[in-house]
């Protein structure tokens, strides 16, 4: 099709020069440093510059060619970082800008963490090698069909034979086929796999098992090992680059030490042992993992709103008065009203990213010292901070691509795509519905614990000052009473402790469990606003 | 992979057992009549019977496959519909069930109609035999890249040339480019074509033609016309077996006769003329198409909550206690508070879509008496219920895909489809955020009447009410109370006109026409909720 002239022209000159704040500063404040903006925007120009990384045709081929491009785009990232001697940072925004799920990020960010953290030394010294040079793929089954959420109902089982110094996993169920985890479907080797560990006829619950799936020779099933591809997902390309899988065990055995031994041990004779290193420490990895969902957030987010601002400034609609230009969409209050909202979380998504980072860091610190006074605050604050970040972020994405009208609907403005492949977020580690269950009962539990005298901490702490906040009038009588943050943080704080304290009084009245329950439903949807 | 003998059993028999109403009944009702149920299930075996209309592959393949298989079924379904000499229900439910966007959607739904609504009695004489047999297929080319909801501002000329006897069609900008019709990329022939009419010097603003775009000998394009299809859409099958395209015009020259001249004409000599078929009677169109917008979103919404409320009927989670069975994620409260809603509105979209099918006949009766008395309420209304019952059913069917939990990802749960193949319609017919806005300033002008002693008719009778309305207090004391439908309509019109009449204040009191436009912005989003 011709092109005019005009559709190679910079529509967004006139907004960017209009820009009332420093850009490139702006962009300094985003990344967090000089050095980070550097970082990024030269791995950003390695792969836009790169043929290999094309993006272009992602939503047009067919699903089995999608995961052969997936596969080349992998290896040659891998080749890359080599070629390059990338450091970590460097490598890892690398991948991010090649933006494809893949076994990659399985391998990286399940696997290889799942080895460093519940492995013994000696396992560590074993496999990270392996993992580290690609000589193994590894993956991280723990879901399965019948159990997501509620870790502790998996069904796989790994019993100890103390006649052979083996465990023998098994899936004894249709429902306890591991169903989900990603690179599980075609490209990996290992897994480490969740199984109810049973020795001297007792169920010890969940624990990780390092399991072979496929032949290092010629990468087929090993014997008892049942796996394929669990079929397409949402959207055109998203997630369906990815070989999410579907895994069942008859009866395959492993060596006893390829069980996860940093926590608890099985014996040679079948004795069941914890080990002396305090189970706390996994929280600093569940931390870890949620604070870099908030970060994703902000990504994802920020990649929405950048599309569907720059659409309100180019496309022009209505309002022409004699002839002259139509109104620029983005100058009416309607698009107004439910743009900037979302440009606004970008920002502090961004910013209590940082905060999050910080508290990782802070709990890394206290459970080494083994204070465990703070962790339950922190695990509301990442458990809350992670359900509303994914949620509002899923909703927003949705709500640009409808700002962008009937264009959001192409694949080509990038909006479905990138709707459809940050959706999981709201469900993958940590069902936000679930999530944000647990922060209401740990608030129920502040509240009720106000009156005797115990204190609360961190971002609960305001809760302390309850006999001033639950009676105190709001100090704004002109709009720009709004400019001073005391003013908007004290009326988030009195508006979140009387309804927390509502919901309190209102479970106290309730004449059943199941009444209570309602309440503390209603409660939850309440936290999402 | 091996399936255990369990999957097989009916897990819902126990919940389908438990029902406390007449299922059989139910089912008349919703459909309408015995005869209704019997027709939609004699159409639905047709289809689920034949294997040319298999819809399990539709995520897997690729686009080209896709947009084939579309083709191979309208032609299949063409052939069932005169092989077995189906009545019009017959061939509409068929076609319903088939469930794949085709070209065949614009050609009956669209095209034909267009005809028949704006063309003479000669031209439907001439043009729809041709239709009716597919001899001709036809698209609706009215979108362009830089117009949507302002179609006022649609670019595309037709220029009468008095000494041809012809009218040149022409597309001047880059953005004048059609771009969305359905059918244009690939498989229409004819299309109607909006464009500004010009002749002897002036603009007489969006009129209808019909104009050949391809070679009924060869397919090809015709001289001046460049077109092709505008790409991947949301999801993986959903709208992309539709050739949504894109079409510019070079000077082409079409006869006299192919404008459509129902309602206004323009003679050999090249004068404009209007016909005295009034303005008016192109409502009656509208309301029609929207009663079916409102009449689909109950189909799709049940469809989604009838996924949502089985699943959470099969699922079970949590809740064992000495190892008994789990609880059905159906009964926990949150899931309820979520789901229930939404079965609720499936069946009042039903039955509001039933109230609107009358509307349309009351419409169509004054209109044909020349009484536009209720027009403009009519307009409101439908306007209204469009974008109310497809935004909720949009988000609907997103929520009902979160309450499948990670299963709902999977395009095998039938909802990330249905989701993408269903949220355009919050943006055809009329952008729903537009609409709304429409709807606002209807009851502006309707509550600023109120004073003057002019009555509101239809569902804005209530507001008559004002006096009464603005200081009722609420009769509910007990739970009881809010059975009385009366009590609960109540609620609704004092929380309605008390809104409104807010709204108008604030207007009033504006200082200024943004200020004002802050509330009705506002308003709107009220409306919403």
């Amino acid at each position: 099709m011709a092109m005019d002239a005009a559709a190679e022209a910079d529509h967004l000159a006139a907004e960017r020069a209009a820009a009332r704040f420093d850009v490139e500063e702006m962009k300094v404040a985003w990344a967090g440093s000089r050095h980070a903006v550097d970082v990024a925007d030269r791995m950003a120009r390695l792969v836009a510059s790169d043929p290999v990384f094309r993006k272009d045709n992602r939503t047009m081929i067919s699903r089995k060619d999608l995961f052969k491009d997936t596969l080349r785009k992998a290896a040659h990232a891998w080749k890359r970082i080599v070629e390059l001697r990338l450091t970590e940072e460097e490598a890892g925004l690398l991948r991010q800008y090649v933006d494809q799920p893949g076994y990659v990020d399985l391998h990286w960010g399940m696997f290889v963490p799942a080895i460093k953290g519940q492995g013994t030394e000696e396992q560590q010294k074993k496999w990270l090698p392996l993992a580290y040079k690609f000589q193994i793929i590894g993956c991280y089954a723990q879901t399965e069909l019948g159990h997501g959420s509620n870790v502790q109902g998996l069904e796989t089982t790994a019993t100890f034979d103390p006649k052979t110094d083996e465990f023998v996993i098994h899936s004894p169920t249709l429902t306890s086929s591991k169903w989900w985890p990603g690179g599980l479907g075609k490209a990996s080797t290992h897994a480490v796999v969740y199984a109810r560990l049973i020795t001297e006829g007792k169920d010890y619950g969940i624990h990780g098992f390092i399991v072979q799936l496929r032949s290092l020779e010629d990468h087929s099933p090993l014997p008892g090992v049942t796996l394929g591809d669990i079929g397409g997902k949402f959207g055109s390309g998203a997630y369906n680059s990815m070989d999410n899988g579907v895994l069942r065990f008859h009866h395959v055995r492993i060596p006893r030490d390829q069980m996860l031994m940093r926590l608890s041990q099985v014996t040679r004779e079948g004795k069941y042992v914890h080990s002396d290193v305090p189970k706390q420490l996994l929280y600093g990895t569940m931390v870890f993992v949620r604070q870099s969902i908030v970060a994703d957030a902000s990504k994802a987010l920020s990649r929405a709103v950048c599309i569907a601002v720059r659409y309100s400034a180019v496309r022009k609609q209505f309002g022409s008065q004699d002839g002259g230009p139509e109104t620029q969409v983005l100058n009416y209050r309607t698009q107004q009203s439910r743009l900037f909202p979302l440009l606004a979380s970008a920002y502090a998504f961004r910013f209590v990213g940082d905060w999050l980072k910080w508290l990782y860091t802070d709990v890394t610190q206290k459970l080494e010292a083994k204070d465990y006074s703070t962790l339950q605050e922190a695990h509301a604050c990442t458990a809350g901070l992670k359900a509303v970040t994914t949620s509002a972020t899923a909703d927003a994405i949705e709500e640009c691509r409808k700002l962008c009208g009937g264009h959001g609907y192409l694949n080509s403005s990038g909006l479905p795509e990138l709707f459809a492949v940050y959706v999981p977020a709201c469900t993958y580690e940590g069902d936000n519905v679930v999530l944000l269950l647990q922060v209401a009962r740990i608030l129920m539990k502040t509240v009720s614990q106000l009156t005797s005298g115990k204190q609360p901490v961190g971002t609960m702490a305001y809760m302390g000052k309850v006999q001033y906040l639950m009676q105190c009038k709001c100090a704004v009588n002109t709009a720009e009473d709004w400019l001073n943050p005391a003013a908007i943080q004290e009326a988030f704080e009195a508006r979140a402790l009387r309804m927390a304290v509502n919901c309190a009084q209102n479970i106290g009245q309730a004449t059943s469990q199941e009444e209570g329950s309602i309440y503390i439903s209603q409660y939850h949807i309440l936290l999402f606003h």
